[in-house]
Protein backbone atom coordinates (compact mmCIF):
# COMPACT_ATOMS: atom_id res chain seq x y z
CA UNK A 1 0.00 0.00 0.00
CA UNK A 2 -0.78 2.68 -1.37
CA UNK A 3 -1.45 1.62 -4.50
CA UNK A 4 -2.25 5.08 -6.97
CA UNK A 5 -4.81 5.50 -10.28
CA UNK A 6 -3.37 7.58 -12.69
CA UNK A 7 -5.05 9.48 -15.54
CA UNK A 8 -3.73 11.45 -18.71
CA UNK A 9 -4.35 12.01 -21.91
CA UNK A 10 -3.61 9.59 -24.51
CA UNK A 11 -0.62 10.49 -27.32
CA UNK A 12 2.30 10.12 -24.76
CA UNK A 13 5.71 8.28 -25.80
CA UNK A 14 5.97 5.13 -23.56
CA UNK A 15 9.20 7.55 -21.75
CA UNK A 16 6.47 9.89 -20.73
CA UNK A 17 4.74 7.46 -18.63
CA UNK A 18 7.95 5.40 -17.11
CA UNK A 19 9.31 8.82 -16.12
CA UNK A 20 5.65 9.95 -14.20
CA UNK A 21 5.52 6.17 -12.60
CA UNK A 22 9.25 6.81 -10.99
CA UNK A 23 9.21 10.26 -9.87
CA UNK A 24 5.77 9.35 -8.13
CA UNK A 25 7.25 6.24 -6.33
CA UNK A 26 10.40 8.27 -5.34
CA UNK A 27 8.06 11.40 -4.29
CA UNK A 28 5.96 8.28 -2.07
CA UNK A 29 9.18 6.85 -0.48
CA UNK A 30 10.70 10.14 0.51
CA UNK A 31 8.00 11.79 1.72
CA UNK A 32 4.62 9.41 2.64
CA UNK A 33 6.10 7.17 4.20
CA UNK A 34 6.05 4.20 2.02
CA UNK A 35 8.77 1.50 2.01
CA UNK A 36 10.79 1.04 -1.06
CA UNK A 37 9.21 -1.62 -3.15
CA UNK A 38 5.87 -0.82 -2.20
CA UNK A 39 5.24 0.48 -6.09
CA UNK A 40 1.45 -0.51 -7.19
CA UNK A 41 0.33 1.75 -10.33
CA UNK A 42 -2.35 1.65 -12.51
CA UNK A 43 -2.64 4.00 -15.50
CA UNK A 44 -5.57 5.30 -17.55
CA UNK A 45 -4.30 6.76 -20.89
CA UNK A 46 -7.74 8.65 -22.05
CA UNK A 47 -9.36 9.30 -25.60
CA UNK A 48 -11.07 12.35 -26.72
CA UNK A 49 -13.27 12.87 -24.59
CA UNK A 50 -12.56 10.90 -21.98
CA UNK A 51 -10.84 13.05 -19.58
CA UNK A 52 -12.84 16.43 -18.63
CA UNK A 53 -11.40 18.61 -16.26
CA UNK A 54 -11.94 22.81 -15.34
CA UNK A 55 -8.59 24.68 -16.54
CA UNK A 56 -8.82 27.06 -13.72
CA UNK A 57 -11.09 25.67 -10.84
CA UNK A 58 -8.61 26.29 -7.43
CA UNK A 59 -5.70 26.65 -9.73
CA UNK A 60 -5.46 28.69 -13.00
CA UNK A 61 -3.72 27.75 -16.26
CA UNK A 62 -3.82 23.44 -16.85
CA UNK A 63 -2.99 22.25 -20.05
CA UNK A 64 -3.76 19.44 -22.08
CA UNK A 65 -1.13 17.73 -20.05
CA UNK A 66 -3.16 17.82 -16.89
CA UNK A 67 -2.43 14.43 -14.84
CA UNK A 68 -5.08 13.17 -11.95
CA UNK A 69 -3.20 10.86 -9.51
CA UNK A 70 -5.80 9.13 -7.16
CA UNK A 71 -4.13 7.10 -4.13
CA UNK A 72 -5.43 4.84 -2.03
CA UNK A 73 -3.38 4.83 1.06
CA UNK A 74 -3.28 1.51 3.83
CA UNK A 75 -3.41 4.10 6.62
CA UNK A 76 -3.76 7.88 8.02
CA UNK A 77 -1.20 9.89 7.46
CA UNK A 78 -0.78 13.37 9.17
CA UNK A 79 -1.65 17.11 7.56
CA UNK A 80 1.81 17.85 7.20
CA UNK A 81 3.10 14.59 5.75
CA UNK A 82 0.75 14.84 3.24
CA UNK A 83 1.11 18.45 2.33
CA UNK A 84 5.06 17.77 1.90
CA UNK A 85 4.25 15.15 -0.26
CA UNK A 86 1.87 17.06 -2.47
CA UNK A 87 5.26 19.57 -3.07
CA UNK A 88 7.44 16.98 -3.40
CA UNK A 89 5.29 15.07 -5.85
CA UNK A 90 5.53 18.47 -7.98
CA UNK A 91 8.88 18.97 -7.93
CA UNK A 92 9.66 15.28 -8.91
CA UNK A 93 7.48 15.95 -11.32
CA UNK A 94 8.84 18.32 -12.54
CA UNK A 95 12.30 17.19 -12.65
CA UNK A 96 11.00 13.90 -14.79
CA UNK A 97 9.01 13.97 -17.52
CA UNK A 98 8.69 17.86 -16.59
CA UNK A 99 5.28 18.49 -15.67
CA UNK A 100 4.07 21.77 -14.99
CA UNK A 101 3.04 22.31 -11.40
CA UNK A 102 -0.28 23.64 -12.25
CA UNK A 103 -1.11 20.25 -14.13
CA UNK A 104 -1.03 17.80 -11.35
CA UNK A 105 -3.98 17.33 -9.75
CA UNK A 106 -3.97 14.22 -6.42
CA UNK A 107 -6.61 12.57 -4.26
CA UNK A 108 -5.74 10.30 -1.26
CA UNK A 109 -8.74 8.01 -0.10
CA UNK A 110 -7.29 5.85 3.26
CA UNK A 111 -8.05 2.53 4.57
CA UNK A 112 -6.74 0.30 6.96
CA UNK A 113 -4.22 -2.33 6.97
CA UNK A 114 -6.71 -5.28 7.20
CA UNK A 115 -8.16 -3.82 4.02
CA UNK A 116 -5.28 -4.80 2.01
CA UNK A 117 -4.17 -8.48 0.85
CA UNK A 118 -0.90 -8.30 -1.03
CA UNK A 119 -1.02 -12.44 -2.57
CA UNK A 120 -1.27 -15.85 -1.37
CA UNK A 121 -4.92 -15.29 0.22
CA UNK A 122 -3.61 -13.47 3.21
CA UNK A 123 -4.45 -10.15 4.77
CA UNK A 124 -1.34 -7.29 5.15
CA UNK A 125 -2.08 -7.47 8.51
CA UNK A 126 1.17 -8.93 11.06
CA UNK A 127 0.58 -12.72 12.53
CA UNK A 128 -0.27 -10.99 15.57
CA UNK A 129 -3.22 -9.03 15.12
CA UNK A 130 -4.09 -11.96 12.64
CA UNK A 131 -7.69 -13.01 13.69
CA UNK A 132 -9.22 -16.63 13.27
CA UNK A 133 -12.16 -17.46 11.58
CA UNK B 1 -13.71 18.16 -5.19
CA UNK B 2 -15.24 15.89 -6.02
CA UNK B 3 -14.06 14.03 -9.05
CA UNK B 4 -16.24 11.27 -11.03
CA UNK B 5 -15.40 7.91 -12.47
CA UNK B 6 -17.80 6.88 -15.20
CA UNK B 7 -17.81 3.56 -16.17
CA UNK B 8 -19.92 2.36 -19.30
CA UNK B 9 -20.22 0.19 -22.80
CA UNK B 10 -18.33 1.28 -25.51
CA UNK B 11 -19.90 2.37 -28.64
CA UNK B 12 -22.01 5.88 -27.96
CA UNK B 13 -21.15 8.65 -29.91
CA UNK B 14 -18.82 11.39 -28.74
CA UNK B 15 -22.11 13.05 -28.25
CA UNK B 16 -23.63 10.85 -25.47
CA UNK B 17 -20.51 11.47 -23.45
CA UNK B 18 -20.47 15.54 -23.48
CA UNK B 19 -24.29 15.21 -22.71
CA UNK B 20 -23.51 12.98 -19.66
CA UNK B 21 -20.77 15.30 -18.67
CA UNK B 22 -22.67 18.54 -18.79
CA UNK B 23 -25.82 16.52 -16.88
CA UNK B 24 -23.68 15.44 -14.06
CA UNK B 25 -21.89 18.59 -13.45
CA UNK B 26 -25.34 20.19 -13.41
CA UNK B 27 -26.53 18.06 -11.06
CA UNK B 28 -23.65 18.40 -8.80
CA UNK B 29 -23.74 22.00 -8.79
CA UNK B 30 -27.26 22.04 -8.41
CA UNK B 31 -27.72 19.21 -5.53
CA UNK B 32 -24.35 18.41 -4.16
CA UNK B 33 -23.38 21.99 -3.05
CA UNK B 34 -20.64 22.20 -5.73
CA UNK B 35 -19.63 25.10 -6.68
CA UNK B 36 -19.05 26.20 -10.59
CA UNK B 37 -16.24 24.91 -12.59
CA UNK B 38 -15.30 22.42 -9.87
CA UNK B 39 -14.97 19.92 -12.52
CA UNK B 40 -13.41 16.77 -13.15
CA UNK B 41 -14.81 13.51 -14.51
CA UNK B 42 -12.84 10.34 -16.03
CA UNK B 43 -14.70 7.72 -18.19
CA UNK B 44 -14.07 4.93 -19.13
CA UNK B 45 -15.63 3.58 -22.20
CA UNK B 46 -15.80 -0.71 -21.38
CA UNK B 47 -14.91 -3.17 -23.84
CA UNK B 48 -17.26 -6.16 -24.42
CA UNK B 49 -16.63 -8.06 -21.16
CA UNK B 50 -15.14 -5.37 -19.18
CA UNK B 51 -18.96 -4.21 -17.36
CA UNK B 52 -20.22 -6.66 -15.74
CA UNK B 53 -23.05 -5.99 -13.66
CA UNK B 54 -26.47 -7.86 -12.94
CA UNK B 55 -29.93 -6.71 -14.84
CA UNK B 56 -32.11 -7.15 -11.63
CA UNK B 57 -30.55 -6.45 -8.37
CA UNK B 58 -32.41 -3.40 -6.40
CA UNK B 59 -33.77 -2.36 -9.50
CA UNK B 60 -35.33 -3.91 -12.68
CA UNK B 61 -34.43 -3.46 -16.06
CA UNK B 62 -30.90 -2.69 -16.37
CA UNK B 63 -29.59 -2.44 -20.04
CA UNK B 64 -27.21 -2.15 -22.38
CA UNK B 65 -26.73 1.31 -21.17
CA UNK B 66 -26.16 0.68 -17.90
CA UNK B 67 -24.07 3.72 -16.31
CA UNK B 68 -21.96 3.62 -13.08
CA UNK B 69 -20.63 6.68 -11.71
CA UNK B 70 -18.23 7.08 -8.88
CA UNK B 71 -17.84 10.35 -6.67
CA UNK B 72 -15.04 10.64 -4.56
CA UNK B 73 -16.00 13.60 -2.52
CA UNK B 74 -13.84 15.72 -0.62
CA UNK B 75 -16.15 16.31 1.96
CA UNK B 76 -19.06 14.41 4.01
CA UNK B 77 -22.57 15.88 2.50
CA UNK B 78 -25.81 14.40 4.53
CA UNK B 79 -28.12 11.77 3.96
CA UNK B 80 -30.99 13.99 2.23
CA UNK B 81 -28.08 15.89 -0.22
CA UNK B 82 -26.87 12.52 -1.36
CA UNK B 83 -30.81 11.53 -1.92
CA UNK B 84 -31.62 14.96 -3.60
CA UNK B 85 -28.27 14.55 -5.76
CA UNK B 86 -29.57 11.10 -6.91
CA UNK B 87 -32.85 11.85 -7.85
CA UNK B 88 -31.50 15.31 -9.29
CA UNK B 89 -28.99 13.14 -11.63
CA UNK B 90 -31.39 10.79 -12.73
CA UNK B 91 -33.78 13.44 -13.98
CA UNK B 92 -30.67 15.24 -15.59
CA UNK B 93 -29.43 12.70 -17.41
CA UNK B 94 -33.10 11.54 -18.41
CA UNK B 95 -33.55 14.82 -19.84
CA UNK B 96 -30.12 14.82 -21.57
CA UNK B 97 -28.66 12.46 -23.29
CA UNK B 98 -31.87 10.56 -22.57
CA UNK B 99 -30.98 8.06 -20.02
CA UNK B 100 -33.61 5.28 -18.46
CA UNK B 101 -33.41 6.02 -14.69
CA UNK B 102 -33.29 2.17 -14.23
CA UNK B 103 -29.26 2.54 -16.11
CA UNK B 104 -28.14 4.67 -13.60
CA UNK B 105 -25.99 3.05 -10.36
CA UNK B 106 -24.27 5.87 -8.17
CA UNK B 107 -21.89 5.20 -5.55
CA UNK B 108 -19.97 7.84 -2.98
CA UNK B 109 -16.44 7.96 -1.46
CA UNK B 110 -15.83 10.26 1.02
CA UNK B 111 -12.48 12.04 1.95
CA UNK B 112 -11.11 14.84 3.86
CA UNK B 113 -10.14 18.83 2.08
CA UNK B 114 -6.57 18.03 3.26
CA UNK B 115 -6.24 14.60 0.79
CA UNK B 116 -6.76 16.72 -2.44
CA UNK B 117 -4.45 19.17 -4.26
CA UNK B 118 -5.52 20.65 -7.21
CA UNK B 119 -2.53 21.87 -8.91
CA UNK B 120 1.44 23.90 -7.48
CA UNK B 121 1.76 21.02 -4.98
CA UNK B 122 -0.11 22.53 -3.00
CA UNK B 123 -3.00 21.03 -0.56
CA UNK B 124 -6.75 22.41 -0.81
CA UNK B 125 -6.64 23.60 2.60
CA UNK B 126 -7.44 27.08 3.66
CA UNK B 127 -4.14 29.13 4.63
CA UNK B 128 -5.55 29.16 8.13
CA UNK B 129 -5.68 25.38 8.48
CA UNK B 130 -2.07 24.69 6.46
CA UNK B 131 0.34 23.22 8.53
CA UNK B 132 4.48 23.73 8.29
CA UNK B 133 6.51 20.99 8.35
CA UNK C 1 -23.03 -3.35 -3.02
CA UNK C 2 -20.32 -3.75 -3.34
CA UNK C 3 -18.99 -3.05 -6.65
CA UNK C 4 -15.09 -4.00 -7.52
CA UNK C 5 -12.63 -2.66 -10.15
CA UNK C 6 -10.50 -5.28 -11.73
CA UNK C 7 -6.80 -4.47 -13.24
CA UNK C 8 -4.96 -7.16 -15.34
CA UNK C 9 -2.74 -6.98 -18.22
CA UNK C 10 -4.30 -7.13 -21.60
CA UNK C 11 -3.47 -9.74 -24.23
CA UNK C 12 -5.76 -12.71 -21.97
CA UNK C 13 -9.25 -14.48 -24.08
CA UNK C 14 -12.43 -12.94 -22.71
CA UNK C 15 -12.81 -16.86 -20.94
CA UNK C 16 -9.85 -15.62 -19.09
CA UNK C 17 -12.03 -12.68 -17.93
CA UNK C 18 -15.43 -14.54 -17.79
CA UNK C 19 -14.23 -17.11 -15.27
CA UNK C 20 -12.37 -14.39 -13.22
CA UNK C 21 -15.51 -12.26 -12.94
CA UNK C 22 -17.60 -15.74 -11.84
CA UNK C 23 -14.81 -16.68 -8.88
CA UNK C 24 -14.91 -13.17 -7.85
CA UNK C 25 -18.76 -12.93 -7.37
CA UNK C 26 -18.70 -16.86 -5.96
CA UNK C 27 -16.25 -15.85 -3.00
CA UNK C 28 -18.23 -12.36 -2.46
CA UNK C 29 -21.41 -14.27 -1.50
CA UNK C 30 -19.08 -17.26 0.31
CA UNK C 31 -16.97 -15.10 2.16
CA UNK C 32 -17.94 -11.49 2.13
CA UNK C 33 -21.70 -11.57 3.12
CA UNK C 34 -22.75 -9.94 -0.59
CA UNK C 35 -26.31 -11.27 -1.58
CA UNK C 36 -26.96 -13.21 -4.85
CA UNK C 37 -27.09 -11.05 -7.87
CA UNK C 38 -25.45 -8.23 -5.98
CA UNK C 39 -22.92 -8.83 -8.88
CA UNK C 40 -21.01 -5.23 -10.50
CA UNK C 41 -17.71 -5.04 -11.66
CA UNK C 42 -15.56 -2.75 -14.08
CA UNK C 43 -12.56 -4.82 -15.76
CA UNK C 44 -9.13 -2.62 -17.32
CA UNK C 45 -6.84 -4.97 -19.58
CA UNK C 46 -3.62 -2.75 -19.32
CA UNK C 47 -1.55 -1.61 -21.86
CA UNK C 48 2.42 -1.92 -21.62
CA UNK C 49 3.37 0.51 -18.96
CA UNK C 50 0.41 0.81 -18.08
CA UNK C 51 0.19 -1.79 -15.18
CA UNK C 52 3.49 -1.20 -12.51
CA UNK C 53 3.69 -3.37 -9.69
CA UNK C 54 6.69 -4.91 -7.63
CA UNK C 55 7.36 -8.61 -8.36
CA UNK C 56 8.22 -9.02 -4.47
CA UNK C 57 6.84 -6.28 -2.22
CA UNK C 58 5.29 -8.19 1.26
CA UNK C 59 4.52 -11.36 -1.63
CA UNK C 60 7.44 -12.45 -3.58
CA UNK C 61 6.87 -14.17 -7.02
CA UNK C 62 4.66 -12.11 -8.96
CA UNK C 63 4.30 -12.85 -12.53
CA UNK C 64 2.65 -11.00 -15.72
CA UNK C 65 -0.46 -12.52 -14.45
CA UNK C 66 -0.62 -10.13 -12.04
CA UNK C 67 -4.29 -9.00 -10.97
CA UNK C 68 -5.65 -6.13 -8.55
CA UNK C 69 -9.17 -6.24 -6.98
CA UNK C 70 -10.23 -2.85 -5.66
CA UNK C 71 -13.12 -3.41 -3.90
CA UNK C 72 -15.89 -0.84 -2.68
CA UNK C 73 -18.22 -1.94 0.34
CA UNK C 74 -21.16 -0.41 1.12
CA UNK C 75 -20.92 -1.52 4.69
CA UNK C 76 -17.69 -2.53 7.17
CA UNK C 77 -16.92 -6.27 7.62
CA UNK C 78 -14.94 -7.72 10.50
CA UNK C 79 -11.34 -8.59 10.24
CA UNK C 80 -12.13 -12.12 10.12
CA UNK C 81 -14.50 -11.66 7.16
CA UNK C 82 -12.01 -9.89 5.22
CA UNK C 83 -9.51 -12.25 5.86
CA UNK C 84 -11.89 -15.55 4.88
CA UNK C 85 -13.04 -13.46 2.01
CA UNK C 86 -9.01 -13.10 0.77
CA UNK C 87 -8.51 -16.90 1.34
CA UNK C 88 -11.64 -17.94 -0.40
CA UNK C 89 -10.85 -15.64 -3.35
CA UNK C 90 -7.45 -17.14 -4.06
CA UNK C 91 -8.95 -20.76 -3.65
CA UNK C 92 -11.43 -19.79 -6.22
CA UNK C 93 -9.21 -18.16 -8.73
CA UNK C 94 -6.72 -21.04 -8.04
CA UNK C 95 -9.53 -23.23 -9.62
CA UNK C 96 -10.79 -20.82 -12.26
CA UNK C 97 -9.13 -19.77 -14.41
CA UNK C 98 -6.37 -20.74 -12.24
CA UNK C 99 -4.07 -17.79 -11.13
CA UNK C 100 -1.42 -18.56 -8.96
CA UNK C 101 -1.92 -17.47 -5.59
CA UNK C 102 1.02 -14.60 -5.68
CA UNK C 103 -0.53 -13.19 -8.37
CA UNK C 104 -3.87 -11.77 -6.42
CA UNK C 105 -3.75 -8.50 -4.80
CA UNK C 106 -6.87 -7.15 -3.16
CA UNK C 107 -7.98 -3.84 -1.84
CA UNK C 108 -11.08 -3.06 0.20
CA UNK C 109 -12.55 0.56 0.30
CA UNK C 110 -15.82 1.05 2.50
CA UNK C 111 -18.45 3.51 2.36
CA UNK C 112 -21.71 3.78 3.79
CA UNK C 113 -25.36 2.17 2.47
CA UNK C 114 -26.58 5.96 2.14
CA UNK C 115 -23.47 6.34 -0.48
CA UNK C 116 -25.35 4.38 -2.77
CA UNK C 117 -28.43 4.56 -5.55
CA UNK C 118 -29.10 1.07 -7.83
CA UNK C 119 -31.22 2.97 -10.09
CA UNK C 120 -34.34 5.13 -10.57
CA UNK C 121 -32.91 8.47 -8.77
CA UNK C 122 -32.92 6.52 -4.98
CA UNK C 123 -30.82 5.86 -2.26
CA UNK C 124 -30.37 2.53 -1.39
CA UNK C 125 -31.16 3.05 2.08
CA UNK C 126 -34.39 1.24 3.18
CA UNK C 127 -38.02 2.95 3.06
CA UNK C 128 -37.59 4.12 7.19
CA UNK C 129 -34.21 5.67 7.14
CA UNK C 130 -34.97 8.03 4.06
CA UNK C 131 -34.75 11.55 4.62
CA UNK C 132 -36.77 13.82 3.31
CA UNK C 133 -35.28 16.72 1.39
Amino acid sequence: MPYVRIALAAGKPPSWLSSISTSLQQALEESFEVPAGDCFQVFQQCQAGELVFDRDYLSAGRSDDFILFHITAGRARSTACKQAFFARLAERLAASPGLRQQDIMVVITTTGLEDWSFGNGQSALPDHQQQRC
